[in-house]
């Protein structure tokens, strides 16, 4: 599969083609599941020790539009019971991010030689489930970046002073920023509707045109192309957020999925929609 | 105040009042908390070890209709941080069930001679919560019960194989079992939609008109009044559910609300409506 071309093809693969694909090593190298399995849910990685899992359920318990636990595996278990039963979290995403101490000690394309009998994986949501349902309903948006913001969490045990990593869309219209604030207020266990329209720097991004580079991730996110006049900006809470509890909290082991290589459920988000009664001559 | 007549007085008083009058022993033994406070959410309460804390917290995640978690102290602490950090919850509910391995060893109007720097509380929603709301909307609906139904609660854990227990209302028209259930939809943190309508045989209640004294309630709910024929019947999931949890799991402590008795909060139901978007044409 051609990553520059292959978009038309991978929207249309199923959940477990797409799986099945990084798991057998099919997969481009680093190529981001943002366009794949378009309408499914894709979501977040976090393996902790299940003595920091309490923790973990509760800080996404205290702050579920940034990590709304979405389904947690039993010690042990790589088997999403909600999410996706067939899939195993330790094979099937693109790239993982293993941490020691809050260090990242490698970023490898599968966790088995990691596993543990103690290990619990949490799913959180991504913003790429809902990316599919606004292209849909032809809402019109380009480009997206994660930033962190200066927003913060509610702390959870060990979890604590972090601040919101948020994902940035330009839409094209209001029109496209309020269709889209609808369509995703729809989505609870999807980040839900948007925390922040407008000036980044009101949520303590200095410079969105000019990214540094993460404290905890080495690569600049890609900068917005200059705004047009009638274009709103909005941000979303990001399944990046994590990572950050993960460095300042230090577990003594710790594995997500790396930036842009989430995993992909068998659920459509449509399937997920909290409330139907969105009516046409409201829109 | 009289348990009788002080309806409208009960319903005027702040959640501040109500908790002071609860605190200091001025509230009528016994007397339901169903329509004080009208507009604030009413929770259940759970209190474990921090040892079965997570459990418990895993287990409201699998079950947000069941029994979302609103809240969770910090260990040792009596004080809801998001609900009503100004609470004490070991005196702020009129009456509490304290069970050791399993077996309810009291019944006290306070706790603090069971509290200890390990327990952590949590905060469940109660359908009290949506009530004032309906009745606000000129909801139509009377009588209120308790049972146990056959539906399955995802386990977690230590807690397993059990039920899931249910209020059941009686709505006057169809409209208003509609517009109660597109009320209640808003509601996702105080039980969301009801999970059953009409025939109760359905979802394991034998007969309805004659409660069985529940398994780990002695206390039989009253029956439902007899149906006019343009009644609805409608269930919600209970926060009575998780009595059964602690009676098949049996922690070595447990302590919960006593039924009808509930912690009523600082927030409005309609403070946490999650969507708005419901058109006075669509009524």
């Amino acid at each position: 599969m051609n990553a520059k071309k292959g978009r038309a093809e991978m929207a249309v693969l199923s959940p477990e083609e797409y799986r099945s694909m990084v798991r057998r090593g099919e997969w481009p190298q680093d190529l981001s599941s943002e366009f794949c399995c378009e309408g499914y849910t894709q979501h977040g990685l976090v393996v902790l020790p299940r003595d920091w899992a309490y923790d973990y359920l509760l800080f996404c318990s205290r702050n579920p539009k940034v990590c709304y636990s979405c389904d947690a595996t039993e010690p042990g278990s790589p088997h999403p019971p909600l999410l996706a039963p067939q899939a195993d979290l330790r094979t099937d995403i693109g790239r993982y991010r293993v941490f020691k101490d809050g260090e990242v000690i490698d970023e490898p394309t599968d966790i088995k030689k990691y596993w543990r009998d103690d290990l619990v994986a949490f799913l959180t949501p991504c913003s790429f489930s809902f990316e599919g349902v606004l292209r849909s309903c032809n809402v019109n948006f380009r480009y997206i970046g994660t930033f962190t913001s200066k927003i913060p969490t509610v702390p959870a045990g060990r979890f604590k002073s972090v601040h919101t990593c948020v994902t940035c869309r330009l839409f094209k219209t209001s029109r496209d920023a309020v269709r889209a604030i609808q369509i995703t207020s729809r989505f609870p266990t999807a980040h839900a509707a948007p925390i922040h329209i407008g000036d980044p720097s009101l949520i303590g991004i200095k410079d969105v045109y000019h990214p540094e580079p993460g404290r905890y991730n080495p690569h600049p996110t890609k900068p917005p192309p200059p705004q047009e006049p009638s274009e709103v900006m909005m941000f979303w809470a990001c399944a990046e957020t994590p990572t950050h509890l993960i460095v300042t909290a230090k577990p003594p082991l710790a594995i997500t999925h790396c930036r842009g290589m989430l995993f992909i459920s068998d659920w459509l988000t449509e399937e997920l929609a909290y409330m139907e009664e969105v009516a046409p001559n409201l829109v």
